[in-house]
């Protein structure tokens, strides 16, 4: 099932860089590790903002929300979150 | 180049029903005939509205103003574009 | 899997009476039939607006959409979609 | 009565670990409290977010705001609230 | 119990102005008999704009609804309803 | 002449406590004053929120901004002002 | 007593031309007559839109309602009104 | 002097298309008239929208509303403007 | 040239007292010297609230930057600037 | 191909002077050098904001983002993007 997801990223400044530094490791290593599994399906970069546009292929609400919940950078984001369906004119096979 | 595309459709009212499964049929035909160049790489619906989120692979702005103000329900549509690109967390080859 | 539905319905004025009366009625079944099915599980009046928040219980996002789409005033409707998941807090064995 | 309350947590980052770790605990008890007496009917997580929707049956507008004006989270919360009335399409017994 | 209701009016232009004279007539006659009965316990005009802002002494969400989705005006109205309780610092005795 | 005036509080976390309880019963004792002259003829507390609704009936919008700008919170309000005048519907005579 | 004023006009398609031109004659000499009044203070055009900001100098907030909801185009206007009073700072004598 | 224009049309439905195509005429015929004389400095497309971004050179606020309300498609445009200056870090000599 | 500008001050808490007092000091001597060289030509204070509502007569664009940049509570306010013209119907020879 | 792009910066109370000093300098000559080389090809200060409307000229969404997300103030700037194309009515050789 695909939701879309948009996390705006917004560092507070009296965090320490190094903090800041391994917060954004793990994260990508855990955004790696998830599209691996197909779970995080999609990945951009919003042309001009520290955010992405995501799409998650997961097998509940309970499945998305363990894994943005769980996101090291997750209390310094704004998430929204549009569970998409298939579209009556997509042509393609493996985008629902 | 990838832009996200946000396409709310609202139909007014006083258009005569065939009008409007004619606009439909055109459109859907123009939606596929642009999928199966690449152009428009994904086109999910929203759950619970009559709208849809779409990635499009364009060569430039230029060409995706030319696809989405010639599609057929263009003047009933709000649309939001948001410019991607290759997020650097991203493990896949193909989705930029 | 639940999802919290807010529907805000606004029936333009030219539409003939006999028609939005006939509309409200299969509206109406149509939403007793869900509920007996227990996907539509909760349904609930917003106190001063023609507006309700209903919580569905359904397969997918899919499901969803099929539901809400064809509905008898749909085309009337602006509806947001807000995907719930069991909370950590809750005692309750039957709310998720 | 019912009232339909969203709670958007946003704790800040200055608060000692501790004291967060001790608030998120009390605030489970009394909210798990809450729904054994009836008044918190439910209570969800919004996907995504650190959030919820809820349902509260109280007995009046007061009873509502001494229950969430005390919740322990209270002071880090955007809280809104939509009063709810039994819906005439409603098929449920135990749902007002 | 105490709602403060805001009514935003917008009469649109199609329709016949002997109907909205009877209209605004009926909405009168019922706005003042709701006051008779102190269930419409404020009423007053928000300078500059065809709207109002009342305050409803009513028993349930359900009573007000009822009120507020009868008045002949009502399909010309957005409204919005928020809940009043008695405020600690109130000096007032018949303010709740 | 009357006012209607929201006032959402919003108190710092870096504020020392006793300096806030200091704050809050200054604040309770100049409304109360208030009240007892007339000026601040209603207060009500919003539910779920740490915000009012108040009428003021003031003689002019000098002397409305002389009360609101020396409440000792007011520099942690969000104050929103809207002018009412006598409604042509209203049945009581002390209402303006 | 200053109010400041902005109404923005939108004058519908389905009115005949004779009918708008003959709104803008008499919403011109009313605004003309209360200028020399000396209620309208000031009237400003905002540059690129059918609206204006104006500064009213009337004796109440009923004045001020009176005026502004007799206007010819107030049917078609949407207004805020901002309650004005003199700055500490300012140095007229007559801009209060 | 500088101004970022950007203006939004809708065209009613209502209109005749020979109605329309003949606003867009003479509107296309006037945009490149002041074009020519550098009144209207920049015009760009906003990609996916009925819409576009413009930059005006004009001598006052007078001179820009005198140009954009005798637009031919003025009546069916949502206009907003944001006055302009040249920028500290600004290396162009002919940009202010 | 007349430019309408809303300035909404937000002083943070962080800030010496002393600080603030002498901020607040040369902002009412460079408001009074502004006014009478008649560049800031009204100043009023909007009812319930830190902010302002002014009206500029100045030169250009950058001759209101200019002022507004400098003025020494600039970086704790939130400014907006809409400007001004001559409204056709405005009777006075002195506004614009 | 052409973006508009509109930075609005806040730079937090507690940065110390000449860490500020020094990010506006360094900010101020990538502009500079970014301009010299004809990608970032309008820079025009928003008049009373801190805050500037620019015109980015770039090969790709990639590009934009690389030498937006590389600014110095980058983490003190709300950013939005607008993908620009040529106007049907420009008439301008050089504005694409």
């Amino acid at each position: 099932m695909l939701f879309q997801v948009e996390m705006d990223v917004q560092i507070p400044l009296g965090l320490a860089p190094e903090v800041v530094e391994q917060l954004k490791k793990t994260e990508r290593e855990r955004a790696q590790e998830l599209q691996k599994t197909g779970e995080w399906r999609h990945l951009w970069r919003i042309a001009g903002r520290y955010a992405n546009v995501s799409i998650f292929d997961v097998a509940s609400n309970e499945a998305l929300h363990d894994i943005l919940s769980t996101l090291p950078l997750f209390p310094f984001m704004r998430v929204s979150v549009t569970p998409l369906c298939r579209h009556p004119s997509s042509v393609r096979s493996d985008d629902s």
